[in-house]
Order: structure tokens, then C-alpha cells, then sequence
């Protein structure tokens, strides 16, 4: 492959996750180490950036401040949910695009995010490419759900998954406090791919985990539902239940609409009752029963919960950006960096880098693989947890200071 | 005072916290350790443990598995919340506990709690010395709510400090990542003292905090509350709202049960809708901005996140559950244990023992002063900050085992 002189920019997109620093880090730090890219950009809050030519010059940053990003959860560059249109509709985004490349002489486009950033990535690849201008693409995969297609897992899914387990474990125990019944239900996130609400299975491997864990991947019965619950609660007394919050009935109605039904119904008292699936879920348990019974959202502390992150994830998302980089500027380009996982002679995981088309990528799902979901539908399989387990490994090495985070804070000088 | 040699009890009571083992650790070992102490005893599910003669012989446990309750979160000998009658009205229960005390030829009993665990350790200490009873009884605190008269701050409201802390930093990294508004409202626990809500303002102090916070410790008038809001929202496009779970109205009526009056309505529909005030104050915000709100209720992670905990609160833990042995050997009685602080010459945070009588601490509360609270009543000031920033410093020793918790596992041989 021929050298390709000029400069870069990096975006991030999507939700974000506790490590996809981590990753915008690998990206930058490798790019400005690197003779052949001539100036680091940064596109504040992603695809917008660059339409609004609203770039940072990433050379003006302080190494020291840019080393937090390992440990500074969420998008430091700033996120978006910017959907391109398709081209052969409406090129005008794809022309502003072009237009920002050729100013700046960017010629390295890094993205990091999830499905449709990928998509927004395939279609900028495969615009310039058609438009003869030479600008190497490369993904940079994220996403706490786990679901792109290719890679053995996403950077941000483990993390997300260490933090589940952990809590899911402390609830464990503080649930089991009282000699007095209690039924606790947590909400997950997870809308289609139920990896995230599988990854509570780790806490009852290690003995302080759920009763019941339902996930998106197959239909939720409302009714077998409530009689586990009653049956568990009537043997133990305690029922701990995660439910992904995409669990749906057999025509596909998400259950979590069964309760906003109902809020939609408080609205004509005046107010907006905002209630989720956990709550919901926790309302009909409660009238089955007479229990004491808790729901609990686990919210955005699951996506941001840098402070309990996975050192293998912090170190794959970094890993992950650096390659995109030099692989880049060794000539690939409309990929996607991903992982593919072996196992050493000793059994111990390992994980290299691979390279995936990014049109095989772009807005494909991957899900939990139905053999890995116990035949009652409640729980996860050994294969799950074999595979899930090497990924939570680790702590984090966050900075503190007086006992709290210490994140990156970033100069954003614009270009 | 004379030496006394016998058994002791150790019981933990009430709401469980971080670190309510790691004071129980600090009594069991020193317990284990005294030549005047023949046996240690575990009450299971606090005083009703002893009512129903059900103890377990902690001299059985193996050692190592003992240290680990310093990172175990919950109350590992088990909880309850029973409450005593007065003597004078109805004295079975006291002529209960005496009647197990003497068939154990118990002499020290040691009780682990908040402010209704300090009424039962009273009034079976005054039981005790008004029937000729002798039995050294100490009270080893721990409340979250930080909420126990005498002592500078309790075992267990640090740790909770720091994980609402830090939480309320990673949520708001996340909360701004996109470049659209956003209105994010945090329930924290706390119904009569707002010690809880206020920790989430050393988020502020490091820059990453609440534009907000309320405290049961003041009136909450939902109008101004709004129009805050609605301008900051205005002006920012971002908002983050921390509220104590007990904030109320002029009248004394919580917010929350504005909520629960809708709740109540929905019951007609047939299903109970559970909503808390995070969700009810966010319905009202959505209504009048029109914009994205999210509420998060930090529900049981607050108190039970050991892998968050403070250092500095596990250490203080342990050290007020081996004083209070320490001290009754030593021939104290009738009192709990509790901090003083200090500052030494280069201005450190020392942190140093002492007793309190009983009588003093039992149903007695201590809320956040006025005077930490800002003129606006939505806020708090560096005195707080001050008083609060060196009790969350410290990171916790908890042993990890494939990246997860490794709780202590207790056999709970009966005695």
C-alpha cells in the first residue's frame, strides 16, 4: 500500500460507555506518535462535528490529561445520534462532508460507536471512495449492548457487564438481610440483545445472584412469570428477578408498554406518572403476593460506572483505537477493528485484534445465541458464563484524588 | 472497674450499610482475642437471634474468611428491625433476653446499629443493671443516614458518600455527552436527615456535580422548584437535580406521596404502579420543559456498593467494633462508641474515639446544620464540603476473584 500523508479526525457516537475514551485514547495518542498523520482532529460531538467543521486540534492537549481518558467514562469529544441519509436520496451531508475533508486534508477518518455508527461509517468509506477522494476509514467498535456483528464482544460491554454482576452480588446480600420476605426485580438495559441482563449470571455463578433472568432473545409470558415468582417467594422468601428492559410478549408488545398504558392513563390526572419496566413488573408481583418488593432501575450507572470498570476492557478499547490507527496508516481502510478470542495452551483467554468489513457491520445485530439461554427460558448456560468471565477481569487503575475520580479535563482548542 | 469473664453476643441490627461488617469484624477478633471473653457468639437476625436462643459460635470460623467481612457488604450474623416495648408496659421480651444471657453465661453485649438498635442496646443495658445483672453492654454505631447524636459522623454514611459522589460525577459526564437538552433527577435516601443527598454536593466540588440539591432538613416548594429548573434548562440545556427521598412541603407532606396519590388512582385500573419521587418530580419537570428527563433512584446500591466504599469509613469501622470491646473489657458499660475529630499540625483529618452515654444517643437524631445549607436552600457550603471531603478518602481492600467480589462465607455453626 502506498503512504498516505495528511490528517485525521477521531468522533465519537452513540450512548456512551465507561471505556470508549479508552478507545478515543488508543486512537489519538497512536496518531499523534505517527509520522504520516500531519494533524490530530477531534470532531465534537461526532458526525456533527465535522458537518459544523466544529473540530479540536488534539496536539493542544497535555499527554498527562489525555492519559485519564482510560478512566474518564462517557464521550469526552462529545456524542450524537446523526443518522446519514442514504446518498442515492440526499448527498447534501456527504458533500458538506467532503468539503470539511478537503479543507483540512483529512485524510484518516476514525469513528467510535456502535451500529449506526458503523453505518455512518460505511457510508462516508464508500462515499469518498466513489468520489475518487482518498480517505481511510476505519471503525472503532463500542457499545454496551454487545450486539455488533463479527467481533467475539464490544469494547464497553465489559464494564457494563463487571458493574451488573457487582451490584446484582451487594443486592444479593442486602436483600438477604432480613429474616422477613423481599422480592427485588432490576431492570437492565438492553433493548433487542440481552447480553447486558445475561451478565447478572456472573454474580449467581459466584453464589449471590438472581432467581430468574429474562432476556429480550425469546417471548415473555406474563402470566408464567408471576407464578414462578409466587412459588419462589412461597419456598424462600426471597426472589431476586433481572429482566432486560426489551422483554416483549409473543405478539412483540415490549412489557414495559404494559405499564406506560397505564401511565398514559395518569397523564389525564394532570400529571406525566413516569414508571419502568421494574417497576411495573414490581406493581404486579406485589398485588400476587402481599411482598415487600423493590424495584430497581440500574439507569445510566450501567453505561458510566467507570470507577467499577474491567481493566481487559479498559485495555481491549485501547487496543482497538491504537490498531485502528496503524492499520490505517499501513493502508486498510473501510474496516471495522474487532475482536477474536482463543485460548492459550493453559487455558487462559486471549484476545487479538481482527479486522471486519465495515459493510458486514454496519446496522447487523448480534445476539444472545439462543443455546446459551437455559430451557426454561430464566437463566443463562455455563457457555454463557465461560464466555463472559475473562471478560471482567481486572480493575481499573482510575486516578482519585481526596478519594474521588480524577477525569480528564480536556482544553478543546478549536481549529 | 473488676475483671469480668464471660460470653458475649454480637448482634447487628437495622438497615444495612458497606461496612456494618467490617465493625463486626473488628468485634469478633478482638473478642476472640480476649482471655476475659469465653465465647463469641453471633446473634442471627439481631436481637430476635437472641429472643430466639439462635446463636452461632463465631470462634468456629475460619480466620481468613472472618478478615473478608472488612469488604463484605449487608449485615453478615443478619438484621431485624424489631423494637422493644418499655419495660414498664409489657417486660416478657427483657425477662427473655436475661433468661439467654444467663443460659449462656453471657457478660457483654454488643450491638451494631442506628438509632433504634442505640433505644434496644439501652434499654437492655438498664434492664440488666435493674435486675442485678451484670453485663457490659456497648453500642457500636452505623447508619448511613449519619443521623446519631454525639458522634462527629457514623460508620457506613461515608461509604455511601463516596458511591453517591462518585456516581453523581459519572452521571453527570454522561448526562452532557449529547449535544440536545437533558434534565436528569437523582432520589437519594434520606427521609428525616439529608446528610445522604448533601454528599452528592462533593460532586460539585470537583466539577462534575448537581445544579440542585434539596434536603428534608428544609421545606421544598415544588413551584420554585420548577421555575428553577425551567430556567437553568433555558440558560444550559443541561440539568441535574439531587433530592433527599424526604424532601417536603410546608405543611410536612413528603413530595413522594404527591406521587403515591397518583399511584393510588392507578390502583382502580387494577395493577399498582410504584413510582418514586425521582419519577414523579421528573413527570412534572417533562411536562413543564417539554424536555428529555430521566429520573434515577439510587435505591439500595447507596448502602450496599462495598466496592465503593471509603477506606477511611472501613478502618473507622472496624476500629469503633474493636473499641467497644476493648472498652467494656476494660469495664465501660451502657454506652456506643463514636468519633471525634481533630485536625493536626499540617491540617489533617484525625479521626479519634469516644464513648456516649446511651441514654443520650438512643431516638435522638442529628440532622445536616441550617447553616451548612445555602441561602437558596438548594445547596450546601464549603463548611460541608470541608466536613465531609476527608471521611470518603481511601480506596477499599476488597478481594477480587475473577473480577468480582469475594465475599466472606461464613459456616454459622449454632451454638
Amino acid at each position: 500500500m502506498s503512504t498516505l500523508k495528511g490528517a485525521c479526525i477521531i468522533g465519537q457516537s452513540g450512548g456512551p460507555t465507561s471505556v470508549i475514551n479508552a478507545s478515543a485514547y488508543g486512537a489519538i495518542i497512536t496518531a499523534l506518535e505517527d509520522e504520516n498523520i500531519t494533524n490530530v482532529y477531534g470532531a465534537c460531538n461526532g458526525i456533527r462535528g465535522v458537518l459544523d467543521d466544529n473540530l479540536i486540534d488534539l496536539s493542544q492537549e497535555d499527554r498527562d490529561e489525555l492519559a485519564l481518558l482510560k478512566y474518564t467514562p462517557s464521550s469526552a469529544l462529545g456524542s450524537c445520534r446523526y443518522k446519514l441519509k442514504n446518498p442515492d436520496v440526499d448527498d447534501s451531508d456527504y458533500k458538506r462532508i467532503l468539503e470539511v475533508f478537503k479543507k483540512h486534508d483529512v485524510r484518516y477518518f476514525f469513528y467510535n460507536g456502535g451500529n449506526d455508527s458503523m453505518d455512518t461509517c460505511n457510508k462516508i468509506s464508500k462515499y469518498c471512495l466513489s468520489h475518487g477522494y482518498e480517505c481511510r476509514v476505519m471503525g472503532i467498535p463500542k457499545t454496551i449492548d454487545n450486539d455488533l456483528a463479527g467481533t467475539d464482544h464490544c469494547p464497553g460491554f465489559p464494564s457494563a457487564a463487571k458493574y451488573i454482576a457487582t451490584s446484582v452480588m451487594e443486592v444479593y446480600c442486602d436483600a438477604r438481610v432480613y429474616d422477613t420476605g423481599m422480592i427485588t426485580i432490576i431492570e437492565i438495559m438492553g433493548r433487542n440483545a440481552g447480553w447486558l441482563a445475561a451478565s447478572s449470571a456472573l454474580a449467581g455463578y459466584k453464589g449471590y445472584g438472581a432467581d430468574l433472568i429474562y432476556l429480550p432473545e425469546v417471548d415473555f409470558d406474563l402470566d408464567s412469570f408471576v407464578e414462578k415468582v409466587v412459588k419462589l417467594y412461597n419456598e424462600n422468601g426471597k426472589v431476586i428477578v433481572c429482566v432486560s428492559e426489551g422483554i416483549h410478549d409473543k405478539d412483540g408488545k415490549y412489557i414495559s408498554e404494559y405499564g406506560s398504558d397505564l401511565a398514559s392513563q395518569v397523564d389525564s390526572f394532570g400529571h406525566a406518572q413516569m414508571g419502568g419496566l421494574a417497576s411495573y413488573l414490581a406493581g404486579v408481583v406485589k398485588e400476587k403476593t402481599g411482598a415487600k418488593v423493590r424495584g430497581i432501575e440500574l439507569s445510566l450507572l450501567q453505561r458510566c460506572a467507570a470507577h467499577c470498570a474491567s481493566n481487559t476492557d479498559i485495555e481491549e478499547s485501547f487496543t482497538s483505537g491504537a490498531t485502528a490507527v496503524k492499520c490505517a496508516v499501513a493502508g486498510e481502510t473501510d474496516k471495522m477493528v474487532g475482536f477474536e478470542r482463543s485460548y492459550d495452551e493453559a487455558g487462559n483467554y486471549v484476545c487479538k485484534t481482527k479486522l471486519f468489513e465495515l459493510s458486514d457491520v454496519a446496522n447487523a445485530e448480534k445476539k444472545v445465541p439462543l443455546e446459551w439461554i437455559n430451557e426454561t427460558h430464566d437463566g443463562l448456560t455455563k457457555d454463557f458464563i465461560d464466555y463472559c468471565l475473562p471478560l471482567v477481569a481486572g480493575e481499573t487503575g482510575m486516578v482519585k484524588e481526596d478519594g474521588l475520580p480524577r477525569f480528564a479535563k480536556l482544553k478543546k482548542v478549536k481549529v
